[in-house]
């Protein structure tokens, strides 16, 4: 056996491209307007598939971003959401967030992200491309009910969808375009 | 934001607690018993929750394990099949493991786990104690159908369930007797 720790760092090309520290967000479309640009860099830069994410505290300001960084990091659970969940729960010392938290991601979340926001603790998630935007450049988004958000809505986490849709579709597109890697396709 | 690296650790004890690098282990029982001898380790020096993973390869040879991590790294994702399909993920070098990798998991997974096993590339599951085990206990396996194994077999997952069953129950219930943690409960 080899690898008892397992470590997962961001591209150093992610801090110069957040707001200076506690600046806060105002607008719902800024906040998904700045994941979306992260998930743009992220394929720019190659140093990751098409999505990003970004934990919010209740004053608008990021607490933390994730980026997927499977095929770079080879390692298939690095989705973004994981990623800016465990990096926002790093940050603020408890392994749950708090229901003031917001997690903005620019696609909505797979079967296994889906699984796992519950237990971030968060109460609301912002989505912008949705599951056929996702599927329809290859990408799998594992086995999930057509009503996705409702076990989130069941656990009270608040779930607004397709904000700034189509900019987000965009973004995907150009990652295929490109010949972007399609994992599990 | 602060945080732009994750790392998780497992427990100093867990190497001394594997075989010698490379020795098979030929039958189901004598895997699962292992898996299940470290999840109760992992309550006995206190280093998280009663749930333990190990993907074997095609010889039964350990490649990774993974414990539940989530209250001592305060990391909600972190839970024994993350880890252990992560930490194999890294050993190999690839994001994706082979068909003939095998997860050993001492409880069916929860939601996000059971999102996660796809795409880690694995072709069969081993499972223990069961979800009414889990649930009993007070822990929360999130939104499952009750057929959860079935969109893993439709992906050609092999999963066997149950596999002394009532041993790593026995482990869940000592870790409910010692006033373990119960997260999410």
């Amino acid at each position: 056996m080899s690898g008892e720790e397992l470590c997962l760092r961001l591209p150093d090309w992610v801090a110069a491209e957040l707001p200076p520290r506690n600046t806060p967000i105002a607008e719902i479309n800024d906040r998904m307007r700045l994941a979306i640009h992260l998930a743009q860099v992220n394929i720019e830069q190659e140093t990751g598939g098409p999505f990003a994410a970004i934990v919010f505290d209740s004053s608008h300001r990021v607490v933390a971003a994730g980026l997927n960084l499977v095929t770079t990091l080879n390692c298939s659970s690095a989705h973004a959401e994981i990623l800016a969940l465990s990096l926002a729960e790093q940050a603020i010392g408890r392994y749950r967030l708090d229901k003031s938290h917001e997690l903005v991601v620019t696609a909505e979340p797979c079967a296994m992200c889906a699984g796992a926001i519950p237990w971030s603790g968060i109460g609301k998630l912002v989505t912008s491309a949705t599951d056929q935007d996702i599927r329809s450049i290859g990408f799998d988004e594992g086995s999930k009910p057509k009503d996705w958000h409702m076990p989130l809505v069941d656990r009270g986490i608040e779930v607004i969808s397709e904000v700034l849709r189509a900019e987000s579709a965009s973004v995907l597109g150009q990652y295929h375009d490109r010949g972007g890697l399609i994992y599990n396709g």
